[in-house]
């Protein structure tokens, strides 16, 4: 790589169900997988003794602190100075860190996805892209209540009380205000193909270098 | 022209001071005015005698049947069609249309540009990008009023009024609920750098031939 190379940094939000990753998988195939350092925020969740708990007690994954984002932050400017990064890996059954890191080399793109990756500021001011996967309340809860049933094996009545005690609150609180910071927001995430396709688009000239 | 050719056709909506005209401006000069039929819904009003009134018994020009839409669904079927198009002129002093129409060639894309041609179905269909460009509603005000006042000599209690008796109510019901139909929505219109990036080169692998 040149000397002058630096990445560019793209981030994807938008709140549970949104259809966001769809959207960051069909820029990973299209773009090429093999061009992007890919960091989903949620590898970044703290242990589960760490996690805020909400109102009711039980553990708040909705809420900014239940993330280290100091450490993403400091892994998108490792990869940003053209260092490689050690990424966390989590153990989503037992919910802690796992002692090994993921080691993740340089890259012309580095594509950070979650619901709160806008919310903070020193994080907001890393990206060079900032895409808002725009989806109704309504579908963005059916399709969490489908994919916790279908492949968490949770009660339709779990889901709810989880939803409405802190999934709810926390996206009308964080999430949902981030948005204004997007630099394109796409409504209906993963099935809107015209805005995947231009967002795809962008990224090919980034890539080929005639960036403006 | 090959007998494949089919043009690109874009729509950028949005309210009015939302940054459109900067945003389809923008693409103009980034994309080159040579290859793009720019037809704004505005050169469609009907001759003042036929603008519907409001409540007030003033011109509506924020109604849809405020404009003859169905000449600019002929008009783009036209140019789809690898015709060319007689264009409406209008007289914005007079408020009528002017006899002689202006002649659009072939191209490759077509931009369209307005507040309202997202809220009829049949001027939706035609296009193969939705772009509605959103911006709050007080700065759109602002952006307004300031407009009127220096470029039309209007007074400010001239502006309020006719944006509380018609603009506001109009955009309520016809243009704010056309948003969902966007394939993609710009927040900030004319000064979003990074979007007006996206779609033109999105417009620009479209006219190259690599349309996926």
């Amino acid at each position: 790589m040149s000397e002058a190379f630096r990445p560019v940094t793209i981030g994807v939000a938008g709140g549970t169900g949104s259809g966001k990753t769809t959207v960051s998988n069909a820029l990973l195939r299209r773009v090429g997988e093999q061009n992007i350092a890919y960091l989903p925020h949620d590898t970044y969740y703290k242990d589960i003794s760490e996690i805020p708990l909400n109102e009711l007690g039980a553990p708040n994954f909705d809420h900014p602190h239940a993330l280290d984002t100091n450490l993403l932050i400091a892994n998108i400017k490792d990869l940003q100075a053209g260092k490689s990064a050690e990424v966390p890996m989590y153990d989503f059954v037992k919910y802690v860190r796992l002692p090994e890191t993921r080691t993740v080399g340089q890259q012309p793109i580095i594509l950070i996805e979650g619901i709160l990756i806008f919310a903070e500021p020193e994080l907001r001011s890393l990206f060079d892209v900032k895409i808002f996967v725009d989806t109704d309340a309504d579908l963005r809860f059916i399709r969490r209540l489908q994919r916790d049933i279908a492949e968490r094996g949770r009660t339709a009545e779990s889901v709810i009380a989880q939803y409405l005690s802190t999934v709810r609150p926390m996206h009308l609180e964080f999430v949902e205000p981030s948005k204004r910071y997007a630099d394109v927001i796409i409504p209906e995430g993963g099935f809107n193909q015209v805005a995947i396709d231009m967002v795809a688009d962008r990224i090919r000239t980034m890539l080929s270098g005639q960036s403006s």
